[in-house]
């Protein structure tokens, strides 16, 4: 397996545990010995492990938390560290994430999780850069 | 000077050139040796370093473009690899971001910027973790 395999293998992995509310195998996901961060869409940023692990015990215990399906994803590889931007669909809804993962005992590891939505269709936003920032 | 500091100093240097709407120094931010992406607030993700520039082109040409102060800033640091997430404080708007650095010719230069919308308050978002994701 190439290491963008390795990396791509743990992004799935990530929407798997999201998808399935498996709060265990999220919590595996997610480096213990290096600092990780999480902005959820619309809100502030988490920064501590114990909050972000809380904040995905709440999410996937609700029955009415999405469960997201990956696609579009592209990997970028700088040495032990890793990106994965993709497409969340939801029905309904489309957002886009950022997903920063570092090796870990040989393992790919999720160190931030940043998603967003998505207002604009991507086709657009290829051909036609934005004539300003949407705020 | 730590890699810390030298780490929120091209931060800080994203953001001078962003208010100042300097396309040139924004420009010589951006890694040129490894790969870039770029996903603006609302839009999807430009994976292109000549669409990236195309995309700041636009927004630094424009008289109405926002001039974001950058506040709440922390660093993570992975060897050659650093994250900044921070507040992007606008008139009557607040958006977060996470930046992301890597060492290039001796220079900490950006490879990821992702901003996105703050619907809740850091306060709320840091004592309460979500019941749900936003979506």
């Amino acid at each position: 397996m190439t290491e963008n395999d390795a990396v791509l293998a743990a992004n799935l992995a990530f929407y798997r545990a999201f998808a399935e509310r498996d709060f265990a195998a999220m919590e595996q996901l997610w480096a213990k010995t290096v600092p990780v961060a999480c902005t959820h869409p619309g809100w502030a940023p988490l920064t501590d492990r114990d909050d972000i692990m809380e904040s995905w015990r709440a999410i996937l215990a609700n029955p009415d938390s999405p469960r997201p399906a990956c696609h579009e994803e592209e990997v970028f590889l700088w040495g032990e560290v890793a990106l994965v931007i993709c497409a969340e669909e939801l029905p309904g809804n489309r957002l886009t994430a950022s997903n920063l993962f570092v090796k870990e005992d040989g393992a790919w590891r999720l160190v931030h999780h940043h998603a967003g939505p998505v207002f604009m269709r991507q086709e657009t936003a290829q051909r036609r850069p934005p004539k300003a920032r949407l705020n």
